[in-house]
């Protein structure tokens, strides 16, 4: 990768823990004196904002898989022209809550005839991975009475059940298994300082 | 092409009169007793006109080439979806005013290293060409005094002036000689009727 910064992403089900990881690990950089730039997917960029606001409101059907890949696409890119790359390009570390593993695992869930698109499209317009990719494993229920006890947890993509949060937990873990260079599996289900002490361990 | 009906697209140089001819020629097809669908891009279903808000409005300068064109590909995506593909499949005639090879052609012009992603974005996700696509051909000059002229002009689409009226003619030309069996280029600078009278007698 041509770059100097170093590009995290965190990657789990809703309720897992990984926006507090991310903020964790963000706190504990900045206090060794690193620049840090948290950022989250989908949106992170005024542009890609918009695009969410396009896709996540009004009916869900309104549409097509095809459709949301795109604009998702075309959110990242601009969140990746406007703040990631040049983060990367001064030598900051950006640290992404949720990034191209979440539209994998979400598209693997619902159109898995899909994965050949994503992944083109993915090479052709975005081409860029993390250099590590930290995901925060949650068993389901858990999972999903924490996220269900949050505040704003009426959004979209936090309107799952239990059988659904099961297979994004498994979507993830197969994704993990397909890049173990970048993924590191980290076990969530403990006291935050715990799993924060593992995802800071786990630094590349 | 599994569909069943006729699929025209018109393409031309602002003032060309390609949305009159579009119209007239919707009409005479009419007048004959064919369900007609005229349509537009950017645009043509509600969630494209949307998509083509958030492209043509503020800043000419916030979505990069690479984003605008997968936010076109994703408002043509559901174009097509919506209104394009079931009114083929039940047979009726769609006419659109404006379709891929304006993509091709403007992003051609502003970035002509973008040109194997057009095309791959464009097999990947829409993967259907009109089956005749009408090139009404205009002396620059004219089709710019003719679009100054009009109401309504001031939009970013018909912003250009001479220079780039001429090269985006060159650009459509270009694209009628790498598909002549689906282009015919029409001889703008006549009469409507007698636009016209070429158009009824080049359709497929």
């Amino acid at each position: 990768m041509t770059q100097d910064g170093l590009f995290l992403s965190f990657e789990g089900i809703d309720g897992s823990g990984k926006s507090t990881q991310a903020r964790m690990l963000a706190d504990r950089l900045r206090a060794e004196g690193r620049e840090v730039v948290l950022t989250r997917e989908p949106g992170g960029s005024p542009g890609a904002e918009e695009i969410r606001r396009l896709v996540l409101e009004g009916d869900p059907d309104r549409w097509s898989a095809e459709c949301e890949l795109l604009l998702f696409t075309a959110a990242r890119r601009d969140h990746l022209e406007r703040l990631i790359r040049p983060a990367l390009a001064r030598g900051a570390t950006v640290i992404c809550d949720r990034f191209a593993d979440s539209t994998r695992m979400y598209q693997g869930l619902s159109r898995a005839d899909l994965r050949a698109q994503v992944d083109a499209l993915h090479d052709m317009m975005i081409g860029i991975e993390p250099d590590r990719t930290f995901l925060i494993d949650m068993d389901p229920e858990t999972g999903l009475a924490r996220a269900l006890g949050r505040q704003g947890a009426e959004e979209r993509f936090e309107s799952f059940g239990a059988e659904m949060q099961a297979r994004m937990r498994a979507g993830f873990l197969a994704l993990a298994k397909e890049a173990p260079g970048r993924f590191r599996v980290i076990d969530g289900d403990r006291a935050a300082e715990a799993v924060a002490q593992d995802v800071w361990a786990a630094l590349p």
